[in-house]
């Protein structure tokens, strides 16, 4: 293979001529692609099992983990639901071209916004194959080009679908270069995409902290990134006590390695020494271990004291920090500190403590008296997400087809020059 | 001074501090704050009249150059300009806390999104003083904390309207760390805030080209950045004989030096024949040089042959660069080439040719048969601008209070819990 640096920048630059034609795609066409790309999936999926065996293979012989192995395997099933997400964009709205927000100026000049692609997008992920197809299908939809960087254990995977999106694009009058895959999968080719602002308008890392950490401190193109999922759940002094028994529950172990997981559980103190049993009971049950603070402890018995880290700590596993705080005012402001901006819940019948809640919690997603687990694109309507921003510019929280976009102005004039 | 790392690190943990107190505040608290900031700089007058004839000796000491001599220059008329653009700011809509787009969901989830402001706002600008004003007063109605660092020259007269700032936020209420300016002006704090993406959440340079990129490449918090003002008028085929002439003068003589002043003239082959001439005539008596392309040359005598660097210049000077271009897709791939995506205009009367041109021109403002220089936060109605954003992600165009908040999703329920 040529120089990366060189191989990369070819690319983009084809990525890039490829928007402007796709930005012009009609909704229909745009379709069209989507729904033969699902039927060549369904046709061709003996060949993508095929290809996985192989990464499979390759990846059991390096030795990479059991939880690797699985976010790489596809089964029929799986490739199923590539077709079936296909087919939910395509049902979707097409959010290109939308015009909104018109005002009449008193020099007669009517100006407005019109949402636009945003240009080519750069998705760097590890090892879901799935990725390849949803990324692809998303941005295309969004009228964006897209550049793939996929991992090196999915590399025969990612090229059997790529195939298949390339006859999709090419047999719709679409350019190929309108969704990349780059066939080389070492740091350099990431470093690369990172380093070409000039060609690739923003970079959407899909993948482990320490990927997205990495991908955030080294890029001069402007990342939407997921980072950490530090969730709260605050049973207020006016909680009602079922609602908070289910919702700190539900929050904690409907999935445990998901990122809208509460980790800390925030309780009010004249309401801990009524519910805190009832929940470390059914915890308990479930097998959750609690790591409590000083008040916690002095309420529950037998288990573990919470250490400084603990409130700082995404344990995407069955283990839950508890603190007991003395008002709302507390709850909010451990909550700016010591969350990561993502999901927090309060479980509230107060009307003006909702309100506050709501106001000044500075997180993607507040809630009252609902399941943080319900932070995704899908619970929220959008349809399908690329991922959860926790950034706080553009997009906070699930992007859908809409976090692809932005708005330009647009000025109808009729001759008007300015004085 | 202590250490300047230490020292920017300071003040932006205490402004990320003072956010949260910011973002709760009333609208009636920020325009209080606003409005005896307006007074305090009428009753002071003097005290900043004199910080500013001490930068202006120091500059001119140091033979710094007439425009920034210009630019570092306050007057009476100025300054009475500052309080009125305070309490033009006062009378916006304050736009932290609006409520929008709420759906219910099947479940019964009311999910909806509610404007805040982004956090910590890093101002990085050069000479001009009036810009630590109109910056504290956005970012302040909009709900932010924002760290200004003002340039060296502009040193006395900053601190003068600095302290007045900070009397004006202590008497209403709000913390001395809502507006904090950077007292040290070496490279060294400018690199502090770059490198500080945990405490500060956006940068806003505001400067010479050199001074944005050198930010951009520098920094690790997001920047939402003006770059050039590289604007087109395309005189369509079907364009107004009269339009044409009176949009491509003004575009470009109404002032040079501004970012929404037309750099490049495009002319359907068609037309140019018969309305080149009519504009060169007034092009001349105004003093604009013109360099043209071939076909420009074989219709207009004694002008400069444009060479390829012309296409991509801006020149902030009386200079056009003309181009005879094929057709609508010729001028639009130039546009999209060579433009900076900034502002362009077409002038037609083909309903269809416009609506092609609104599509598929990639620029933060596209037009239809209006002078490029109507390109601002004033003209487009949102009041004052902080700046024009030549970004893709986030805000384009001319950016305003809305611009300076972001939206967070709301999730209103009555105990939900997920399945």
């Amino acid at each position: 293979m040529q120089n990366i640096q060189e191989y990369v920048r070819q690319t983009a630059t084809a990525a890039k001529q490829a928007f402007y034609t796709l930005a012009g795609a009609s909704t229909a066409q745009k379709n069209a692609t989507l729904l033969l790309l699902a039927e060549l999936i369904e046709q061709h999926q003996n060949e993508i099992l095929e290809a996985n065996a192989l990464d499979l293979e390759n990846a059991e012989a390096k030795g990479l983990d059991a939880a690797l192995l699985d976010r790489l395997k596809l089964t029929e099933k799986t490739i199923a639901g590539m077709s079936e997400g296909l087919r939910q964009i395509v049902a979707l709205p097409d959010p290109v071209g939308e015009m909104d927000e018109f005002r009449l100026r008193p020099n007669g000049l009517q100006i407005g916004k019109m949402r636009v692609p945003l240009g080519v997008i750069g998705i760097i992920y590890e090892s879901r194959p799935n990725v390849t197809v949803d990324a692809a299908a998303l941005c295309l939809k969004s009228g964006n080009a897209c550049i793939l960087r996929g991992g090196s254990e999915a590399f025969n995977s990612n090229m059997a679908i790529a195939k298949l999106i390339t006859q999709a694009l090419l047999e719709n009058g679409l350019p190929a270069g309108a969704v990349s895959l780059i066939e080389n999968t070492s740091r350099e080719s990431v470093g690369a995409m990172l380093q070409s602002p000039d060609l690739i308008d923003v970079i959407i890392p899909r993948g482990g902290k320490s990927l997205v950490a990495r991908i955030s401190s080294e890029a001069r193109v402007p990342v939407i990134k997921h980072l950490d999922g530090i969730c709260h759940v605050y049973i207020d002094k006016a909680a009602d006590t079922q609602k908070a028994v289910d919702i700190a529950f539900n929050a904690k172990t409907s999935r445990y390695g998901t990122c809208n997981t509460m980790e800390t559980l925030l309780v009010h103190q004249d309401r801990a020494a009524e519910i805190l049993p009832l929940l470390a009971e059914k915890y308990r049950e479930k097998g959750v271990e609690l790591r409590g603070c000083d008040r916690t402890l002095t309420i529950l018995n037998n288990i573990k004291a919470a250490s400084p880290e603990d409130w700082d700590t995404e344990y995407l596993a069955p283990v839950l920090a508890v603190k007991v705080v003395d008002s709302l005012n507390d709850a909010m402001a451990h909550i700016n500190l010591h969350g990561s901006h993502h999901t927090d819940s309060i479980v509230t019948e107060s009307y003006t403590d909702a309100q506050i809640f709501l106001r000044m919690v500075d997180s993607a997603s507040v809630m009252v008296n609902a399941s943080t687990r319900f932070a995704d694109g899908f619970e929220y309507g959008l349809g399908a997400e690329i991922g959860i921003s926790t950034d706080k510019i553009h997009v906070r929280g699930p992007v859908g087809l809409n976090g692809l976009t932005s708005q330009k102005w647009v000025v109808l004039g009729n001759g008007q020059v300015r004085s």
